[in-house]
């Protein structure tokens, strides 16, 4: 057996937690549990109380065990094995020389492995085959972007029936719409459709000029509002990402202009994407667009000015994996990739403009996940 | 300098998926970023996009670094320094001759900095004053509490809305009420509230015999439906949490016993918590009430039948955290843990039962943070 190299691939994580193993595994716990690739053989050690649920709903193909059926296949000789206790009866049992684990994998499990003298190696991209998703993949991306557009209907609703105050205020049932409530009337609206958003932006005026920035307080009218919202799917953990900026009222020059700018950034973008493209290019094209436009991006000195973030991100278990469309990837998109097209533009003088679509890479082009209108104004 | 001991501790993470993180830093983000503490000195280095908020919002006392700032103040050589460089030169500044970093801990980070030369050791309780509330979390507990229990009542609204079909089944606005259906409204009632629920269990019937099973499909009358709502507040990353288990109709004979019994062993279990009492006494005192009223815990063969689970669990920016109330716990409770008190029964001919407050210890007794009523049936 000497000198033999097994590379195996290891993973401990709750898969709730850890998009790889939602992925390997193909279902959601909170808990904790294993997951091994030796060659042909994938399995998994789940504790007695999700067993039922492991073989229900894991992938094809795989071994489900629990930790004393693992001990009794591998030859455990502790009475009570932990979990490193297994894992070096497994890499005995299948003659592994080197686990690959992710970046993320647990420093105190691996630090017990080492010391019992196993190799571990840790992967950037852990499970590559996560970029170019597959038929199914793409229907589950297309239900989370449906989510987000139920989120978005919701604040369209909640914005039209809303009037506009003496002092300039958008009022909603009787009060002051705050972007709490707001963001409130979004999440419960994806709740009710079996997703799960947090996070989601709902940053009114000024607030917008910082793309992170979730935004709080009342919501004045004529000014523009940030709605960004990327909830995830209970059932099958895919996410959807989708954002669009609203004005109750009607939008200053200014705010218009650099609406029609974005939005013909993003339409440039999505147009250009298709297999073989260089992600690297998709940025630099709405970079370019904005340059045409007069608008120049200004880091300091105070906030940074203009567009400032990358052009988009690909999306998946995961709310930012690969590929990104930024200056540092120079790699070509390939046909099933999923990415947002998110260009924006910030001035802290009156907020900021982000509209982001969800599009699948294919051959020809690419398709459109997102069918939410693009549109400014709500009178 | 030779000789002279010096331990730091160190977290990378996002405070987000790092309850010791955000509870150190004081603020959430979905982002990494690297926190410090050596002696008096603690400080964070966060990017530039999460300054503003970072300044804004983290705990008093610590330093708010951009990775700029700290390479100029520590002394880094590299011209583009990554994470890595940054806390090898933090180590050399200050002296530091062991960090302390928590179980999860990202392998990846820890290789090289193990491979600089640095020496890491793995805590299992990071922070150990997390199970020691202060009045302000006591307060943000009692808020995560009030997010579960507005998700109770619109179950409970739902529930006495309804009607009960000819055939047996619970019907809600004209169609048969689903747990999905049901887990919508009480998500979304806790996100209009500025809560995140995920995986709140509604288990009609015989699903709720299995305690894990978030329920599905269509929700008959006359059985016992478990509701176990555990929502984050999205403001202060504190959970609440909260079981009830109702009948829509009437409750069959062994269950109006079973559940009398449930509820007869939550109440001596929250009658006896006080600090100094040991953690595993509760869980023992639960297991005799059972025993008492003829219930016998039976693991195999088939699914588990009776009481099979610990009496409950710390709660607070982690939904379970120390001290737990099971058999291997044999500390005392102290004066501001916060624990849940959820004893259940759940047999596969029926379902399952189970009733869950949060009390917060006290020197005298505890007081229970849950203001929800115990009943069971929804005419």
């Amino acid at each position: 057996m000497s000198g033999v190299e097994v590379t195996g691939r290891l993973l401990y994580a709750s898969s709730e937690a850890c998009a790889d193993l939602w992925y390997e595994a193909g279902f959601p716990t909170t808990d904790e549990f294993l997951w091994y690739a030796v060659g042909e053989q994938r399995g998994i050690v789940i504790n007695v109380m999700e067993l039922a649920r492991a073989q229900a709903e894991c992938r094809s193909g795989l071994d489900v065990l629990t930790p004393r059926e693992a001990a009794a296949r591998w030859g455990v000789v502790e009475e009570r094995p932990g979990i490193s206790d297994l894992i070096v009866a497994l890499t005995r049992h299948c003659g592994v020389t080197t686990w690959q684990v992710p970046a993320n994998f647990p420093f105190a499990l691996a630090k017990i492995l080492l010391d019992k003298g196993l190799v571990l190696a840790s992967v950037p991209h852990f499970c590559p085959s996560r970029a170019v998703k597959t038929a199914q993949e793409i229907e589950w991306l297309r239900e989370g972007v449906q989510l987000a557009e139920a989120g978005l209907r919701r604040a369209e609703q909640v914005l039209r029936e809303s009037v506009i105050d003496a002092a300039g205020m958008v009022c909603w049932q009787g009060a002051v719409l705050t972007a709490e409530l707001l963001r409130g009337e979004i999440n419960a609206e994806v709740a009710r459709h079996g997703g799960t958003a947090s996070h989601t932006i709902t940053a009114p005026g000024t607030q917008g000029a910082s793309p992170h920035c979730e935004g709080s307080g009342p919501i004045a009218a004529n000014a523009p509002i940030v709605l960004d919202i990327f909830p995830r799917c209970d059932r099958t953990g895919y996410y959807g990402d989708l954002t669009r900026t609203l004005v109750k009222g009607r939008a200053p020059d200014c705010v218009r202009r650099a609406f029609a700018s974005v939005q013909r950034a993003q339409r440039e973008a999505l147009a250009m994407l298709a297999a073989g493209v260089i992600a690297k290019a998709v940025h630099e094209r709405v970079e370019a667009v904005f340059a045409e436009d007069g608008y120049v991006t200004v880091f300091e000195p105070g906030p940074a000015r203009g567009f400032f973030h990358s052009t988009g991100h690909g999306v998946g278990l995961d709310i930012h994996e690969y590929p990104g469309l930024n200056l540092r990837n120079d790699a070509p998109l390939v046909t099933g990739n999923v990415v947002t097209i998110e260009p924006g533009l910030y001035y802290p003088e009156w907020g900021g403009i982000r509209i982001e679509d969800v599009a699948v890479i294919t051959d020809a082009g690419a398709e459109n996940l997102t069918t939410a209108p693009v549109y400014l104004e709500i009178p």
